[in-house]
């Protein structure tokens, strides 16, 4: 860890610009500090991402602007569009990056994360989730109202005479697509004539305009091996398309016909009628998609950069073989595989105490750790993660250079 | 679900009195709009349970207060007092409430949560975590300046010498605990000649006050069947006993020797010495304290009512012998045993996807769902589920007594 000569705390809480007098072992900032550093977009002062108060969550922006740059040009060569869905990063700026790029949209999870997204400028939303209770009808029309981009989702021909009611209410227009169900019954309407009888139920009522269909497949993105993963994406997907030439044999508007994600991203221009894949973690990346392996190797999946860690700090070394951290379950979540160990080998980490991390070292271990020392994570499952964390910081090359709220953090009703 | 005649939305919209035309659908309240209803303490309105937009933590106040009596009173009898960690709930209202009925104090698991505590108006804190960076050790003195009743921890040589300097360097006296490690080697300094060495050392270092020992079990709390549990955790604290007995024989202070838990508050006292319990979960109980089984049901621990509960709402119920909510892992964690459906039988509840809950029917179960229905859960593992949300709801008899902010939450730094 680089020391410090200057107590950026203390240089903070001072009025003028006389250097003070600083104990050598004072170094490093709190969040607050961080927060306060960066103003207008810039970052006042240089920080390296090794004096940031632990656990902190920190996306390497090289690795970010890379891993976006590969899925649109993946994308455009396959000749389909992206529409990434922000339930994973649930930050605005990353949205923002992701439309610059060529993205025709954003999905959202829940209306309060799409509002979240509005708030902060982000106009192309599509919400995935239908809405069901008169509350949740309203802000979805409100944000209609005051967004005419925003599309939202419907699933049962109860639901869309709500939303249809509720638009002629507020009077306006609302823009709904039809989400189906891929097989997994979790949500969306059965394929085929169930989903286009809805369809035309959405058509035909006052205040609605249908904009087409959804069908997220889930279930299939983290299928391991790459030939297995496209079987069963094709397959499951199969009922998707017929449905979309029951719309085209229909006259209905099916020019949103939206799916997939991460795991199939190489793989969705395969169904027919697919406009735009509803990728998510291929930002970040996380030890669950490592792990189900690529095209190009059957063990490692790397078409993407695992950008996105989580910084922390050493609290104890006293014991034979381990050592303690300060993130555990309420900073890494436990979903399995546990954490890695960023750059090192021969060491595991496990997140399942609340409050401590627990690192165990192999025979092999590329190193060990003292009390104070710093380590970064490569995250288990990136979604939730970023769902504990206020802010992430952004890095380039070990120095801070922004800290991005993340406004969806927690908005899931 | 009690229905609604007036929009409580376009009522508080409105400037004037006046009542307006509403929708019969609609009704509920977003959680702006009850935070917005509750003014210096009293809600302006009367709001229901069931109209909460969801998915809403909610807390009964009944189960809640007689939790806290129950704890408090036993804990009396038993002749040894409750200093409760605030890791569970992270909500100052709860600490104060704690500190009403006779605890002496809260414990709190990391600086950034010491200091919302004390932000919200709570001042006896004991900082469970040591504090090993220069930015959190100047954290804690910084409390400690502003808090007399501030304690921190420390486990090792080095350690204590830093908190030395750095009290020195701000011309104060901070009160210290020897963090004992009770055999799980996750924190704390071995018992018995290491510990004593290190409280010898604390005592002599200029600028800090020797308090006690800390000795947390957390090992021991969730062992299933009382008489297993019982011999374990008064085995592991065995050393930590002989270990205050070094402390008494060297003339050194050990007014505080604080351990034990939720699970093991009713065997606790027959640790020698142990002058308070750090129980948590109590206040909430939870799915995994529940399995546990009690003193007096070897099947169900019963000493503490599921006070804490997560609202959700049916999504989708096309599929036959499930339904799907609002209620995923971004809502109730992963943690097992799963959430368990309040007052139901026969069904199942899953929270492994991020954004939704699957409820499965069972041969037996008691009812079925709708789209819209609500249903409260009663939660996995109350600490980290606490600590995904931003408010939780006081409810009595139903109704929102009061919104709580959760001041801690996401307080993990």
């Amino acid at each position: 860890m680089p020391k410090q000569s200057l107590s950026r705390r203390r240089f903070l809480q001072s009025t003028g610009a006389a250097a003070l007098w600083i104990p050598a072992s004072v170094r490093g900032y709190t969040s607050a500090e961080v927060q306060a550093l960066y103003v207008d977009g810039v970052m006042q002062e240089e920080v390296s991402k090794w004096e940031l108060d632990t656990p902190a969550l920190c996306v390497d922006l090289d690795l970010l602007e890379a891993n976006i740059a590969k899925m649109q040009s993946t994308l455009a060569s396959n000749g389909i569009a992206s529409r990434p869905h922000a339930k994973t990063h649930k930050t605005p700026i990353i949205a923002r990056m992701q439309l610059d790029s060529g993205s025709v949209g954003i999905c959202s999870a829940k209306i309060s994360e799409a509002q979240a997204l509005f708030q902060h400028g982000i106009e192309e939303i599509l919400l995935t989730t239908t809405n069901v209770t008169p509350t949740k009808i309203q802000r979805a029309m409100d944000l209609r109202q005051a967004n005419a981009s925003f599309i939202q989702a419907t699933d049962s021909a109860a639901n869309a005479r709500l939303l249809s009611e509720a638009a002629g209410a507020m009077g306006i227009e609302a823009d709904v697509v039809v989400d189906v169900d891929p097989g997994g019954h979790r949500t969306g309407v059965t394929p085929g004539q169930p989903a286009l009888e809805l369809a035309q139920l959405v058509d035909q009522l006052p205040n609605l305009t249908l904009k087409g269909l959804l069908c997220y497949d889930g279930g299939s993105q983290h299928v391991k091996g790459f030939a297995q993963r496209r079987e069963q994406t094709l397959q499951r997907l199969a009922a998707a398309t017929e449905t979309y030439d029951l719309f085209n044999r229909s006259g209905l508007n099916n020019e949103i016909f939206s799916g997939g994600g991460t795991g199939t991203y190489n793989i969705d221009h395969e169904t027919r009628g697919l406009t735009d894949v509803q990728v998510g973690s291929y930002v970040f990346m996380d030890a669950q998609y490592i792990d189900i392996g690529g095209e190009s190797d059957e063990q490692v999946y790397d078409d993407f950069a695992a950008s996105l860690t989580i910084l922390t700090t050493v609290l104890n070394d006293q014991y034979e073989g381990r050592c303690t951290t300060d993130a555990g379950a309420k900073s890494c979540t436990i979903n399995r595989p546990w954490p890695r160990v960023k750059g090192e080998k021969g060491m595991s980490y496990t997140s399942g105490s609340d409050e401590f991390g627990t690192l165990r070292y192999e025979e092999e271990a590329s190193r060990s750790y003292q009390v104070g020392d710093k380590l970064e994570l490569i995250v288990s499952h990136c979604d939730p993660v970023v769902n504990l964390y206020d802010h992430m910081y952004a890095i380039r090359q070990d120095r801070v250079e922004a800290v991005w709220p993340i406004a969806g953090r927690g908005m899931s009703a």
